[in-house]
C-alpha cells in the first residue's frame, strides 16, 4: 500500500498497514498533561481504581498555565498534580523548578521522538508533529485511559498535503504560512485531518517555524500537523538523549490525500488575523491601512515564544522604544530560552525598549494571567487564538501576527509592517 | 527648642518650629499612588470637580500590584490610572515600561529627596524614610486631597529612638533588626510614632538594610521610620538628578523622645517571624529545631527584593539546587535591579538552582499573583506581613525572614540557618 507519513506511524505502532479511516488501538509513547487538565485526569485515574501508571516515563506533567499560582484556586489545583507527581516519582514533571510551556519544553528536553504517537490534554499538542511524530490533543479522561493502559484508540486521519514552494520573503515565517492556510480553508477546513507540510520551501524552514506551523493545525480543525524528518530536524535532535529510537517515516509517492494545496510563499506578505477568528487573515499592508492603535503587544506562547521569536523581536526593538500608550509583554516559552536570550543580550534590548519580560508561562495567551486585556483594549499577539474574550474582556480584540509584526507594532503603537521600519 | 529629625522636617515645611502633637498643614513633596489605590483617589479627585493636579511632578503613579494584569478586573482597574496619567501628561508614571515596586523604584529614580514630606496610598510608604525624609502611608481619599491641593494635614508624631550598637553578625541584616524590634514592642508598639533608627551600627548598615528597617516601621504600628543622612545615603544619591534640594536634618541632643530602645545587634541571630504576626519573632535556631518543611520560598517585595537581597540569595544558592518538593520564586523589585542581577550572573545561578524569576511586581507578597499559597501550604518569605491568608489560602502559613534564611530554606526544603550550610 502507498501510505502517508501519518498512516505509516500508526501502521508501525499497530504492527500492520492501516489507512485513513481505520479505527485502531495504539500504544502511546508520550502522554502529556498540564496544571489545568491533569487534575481532571488524576480524578478519573483514581476513580477507576488504578494505582499505577502503565508507563511512568511516558507521562509528563508540565505546570505552565497558572503557575506560579495566580490565585488560591490555581494554587490548590496545582497541589493535585504535584502530589501525584511525587507519589508516582514522576521523572518528567516540570514545575516551577524548570519552567516552560509544555509544547516548547518537551521537544527541548528531548522527550519527543520522530515516529512517536503522542497525546496531550491540551489542544496545541499538535505542535510536536514538527518532529515527525503523530501528536494530538485529547480530553482529560482520554488522558486518564492512556495513563492507566498506556494506549488509546484512534481513527487514522486522512491527510491534507500542503506543498510550499518559493523563497520565504523577509519577515514571513511559519506563522504566516499557517495563518494563510487557515485563511484559505477556514477554522474547520481540516476537521479531523492531518495537515502534512512539505514542498521545496520546507527544507529552508527552521524548527521554530515548523513548530508554529504544526502548532496551529488545530486552528484549522486539524487532528494533527506533521513535517517529515530532514537534516534540520536531525540537527535539532542531535545533542538530545532520546528515550526511544527515532523512526523516520516518509509519505509514499502515490499516497492517498484528502486534498493537496499548493502555496507559493514568495508572494506572501506577513499575515495578520483579525478578530475574532484565526481565519480572518489579511495582509499586513491592509492592517497598516486600517490604522489600528494597539494597547498591548504580546510576544510569547507555544506558537511564537521560542528563541527565534525573541531574536526577531530584538532585532526590531534594538535601540527603539515601545510607544508611550502601548505595553509590550514578552514571555519566553522556557527557562532555557530565557537564559539563552539573556546570554545573547536580548533581555537588555527588551528592557531598554520598555518591554516587560515575564517568567515562562502560557499566561496571557489564554487569558490566564500576565497581561489580561481590559474593556475595549486591542492587542497584537503572536499567539494562536483570537476568539472573543480569549485574552480578557469580551470587548477586547486580539490580532494574531508573527513576532516581527508584533515588535514593529509595539514601537509604532499601532499595527505596523516591519518592512516599513 | 531641641527637636527630633521628624519635628525638624515638619518645622522646615511649615516655616516655624513644631513639636510632636502639633497639628499642622504641610505641603507635600511627593504623592504616591499605585494601581490598586490610585483609581479610588482619581474617583475622589473627579468627584470634587478638580481638573488639575496641584503639583504634577510631585505625583507618581506606580503600577506594581496586579500588573501585567492578572485578570479582567485588574486590567480594567489599570485603565483608570493609565488614562489619568496620559490625560495629565504625568512625568512620574511607572507602568509596564519601567516596572518596579513603588518603594524601590522611586528612590532608584531619584524621586525621593532627604528632608521631603511624602505620602503614599500604600502602607509601606514609610520605606522612604531611609533617605532622611518623612514618609507615610495614607488612604486614597487623603491622597486625592493632596493631588488637588498639594498639601495635607498631619499630627507631628512623637519619636521612638532606636539605638543600635555592636557589629552585625554574619547573615543578620536590617530585616532582622526590625523583626527584633517588633518582637520586643509588638505590632502596635509604635502606633502613630516615628521610629528613628540610630546608633553606631547604623554607619555600617547599607541602604538595602535601611530600606528594610524603615519599610517595616508600619508593622509595629509606626507612622514612619527614618534614618538621618550620612555618607552612605549621600553615596546612594550621588548620581541621581534630584528634583528638589536635599535638606539634611539631624535630631538635636536633648530632643524629646517618647522612648529610647537600645539594641546590641552583635548578639542577634537571624530572626524568623512565625505565623500569623510579624511580632512572632524567634531565633533561626529555634526554627531549625522546630523542623518546619516548606512548600514555597519567596524572595522579593519592597522589604527584601533589592539587589543586595539577590546577591545574598545567589551567594547561598550558587551550585546548589532547590529541594525537590519546594518551590523558590524570586521577584526583583525593579527592572533595573533585574538587569543588574543579570549582568552579575545572578540570574544564571537562580535558574541553575531551580528558581523561577518573575518580572518586578508586588505579586506574591500581598496574595496578588505570582506565587499564591494553597491549602495548608507553608512559605518562608522575605516580605513584611504574615497575617492569616496574606499570601493565599486562610490555612496557609507565612514565616518572615531575611534573604539568606529564605535561600537556605529553599535548598534544605525546610526552614534552615544559612550558617549551617
Amino acid at each position: 500500500m502507498k501510505l502517508t507519513i501519518t498512516e505509516k506511524i500508526f501502521s508501525e505502532h499497530v504492527g500492520k498497514e492501516v489507512k485513513a479511516g481505520a479505527i485502531i488501538d495504539s500504544n502511546i509513547d508520550m502522554v502529556i498533561g498540564n496544571d489545568i487538565t491533569t487534575p481532571i485526569s488524576i480524578k478519573a485515574f483514581k476513580e477507576s481504581g488504578a494505582t499505577k501508571l502503565a508507563n511512568p516515563d511516558g507521562f509528563s506533567i508540565v505546570m505552565d498555565h497558572f503557575i506560579p499560582a495566580k490565585d488560591i484556586a490555581s494554587a490548590n489545583q496545582a497541589k493535585i498534580s504535584r502530589e501525584f507527581a511525587y507519589e508516582h516519582d514522576l521523572k518528567n514533571f516540570f514545575d516551577e523548578k524548570d519552567m516552560g510551556i509544555e509544547h516548547a519544553i518537551l521537544p527541548e528536553k528531548g522527550l519527543i521522538v520522530p515516529g512517536d504517537v503522542i497525546i496531550g490534554a491540551d489542544s496545541h499538542t499538535c505542535t510536536h508533529g514538527a518532529l515527525g511524530a503523530f501528536s494530538t490533543g485529547m480530553g482529560s479522561t482520554d488522558l486518564a485511559y492512556a495513563m492507566i493502559t498506556g494506549r488509546n484508540w484512534f481513527k487514522v486521519p486522512p491527510t491534507i498535503k500542503i506543498i510550499f514552494s518559493g523563497k520565504m520573503p523577509e519577515f514571513v515565517y511559519g506563522k504566516d504560512l499557517i495563518l494563510e492556510i487557515i485563511r484559505q480553508i477556514g477554522v474547520d477546513g481540516a476537521r479531523y485531518k492531518a495537515l502534512e507540510f512539505g514542498g521545496e520551501t520546507i527544507a529552508h524552514l527552521d524548527m521554530d517555524s515548523r513548530f508554529s506551523l504544526c502548532n496551529m493545525a488545530i486552528e484549522a480543525g486539524g487532528k494533527s500537523g506533521i513535517v517529515a524528518v530532514d537534516e534540520i530536524t536531525k540537527e535539532f535532535l542531535k545533542d538530545k538523549n532520546l528515550p526511544r529510537t527515532p523512526k523516520y517515516h516518509y509519505s509514499d509517492e502515490g499516497a492517498q490525500y484528502d486534498k493537496i494545496m499548493q502555496i507559493d510563499v514568495s508572494k506572501l506578505d506577513p499575515v495578520v488575523a483579525y478578530p475574532h477568528l484565526p481565519s480572518n487573515g489579511k495582509s499586513i499592508r491592509q492592517a497598516v491601512k486600517d490604522d489600528l492603535a494597539v494597547d498591548q503587544v504580546f510576544i510569547g506562547s507555544c506558537t511564537n515564544g521560542r528563541l527565534g521569536d525573541l531574536r526577531i523581536a530584538a532585532s526590531i526593538l534594538k535601540g527603539k522604544r515601545v510607544a508611550r500608550k502601548t505595553r509590550l509583554i514578552i514571555t519566553p516559552a522556557t527557562q532555557t530560552i530565557a537564559l539563552q536570550a539573556q546570554k545573547e543580550g536580548l533581555m537588555d534590548i527588551f528592557a531598554e525598549a520598555g518591554a516587560v519580560v515575564s517568567n515562562p508561562t502560557c499566561g496571557a495567551c489564554l487569558g490566564g494571567y500576565m497581561g489580561i486585556l481590559g474593556v475595549g483594549e486591542r492587542c497584537v499577539s503572536t499567539t494562536n487564538r483570537n476568539f472573543i474574550g480569549r485574552m480578557g474582556d469580551r470587548t477586547s480584540e486580539v490580532y494574531l501576527a508573527n513576532s516581527a509584526v508584533a515588535a514593529a507594532s509595539a514601537i509604532a503603537g499601532k499595527i505596523a509592517d516591519p518592512r516599513d521600519l
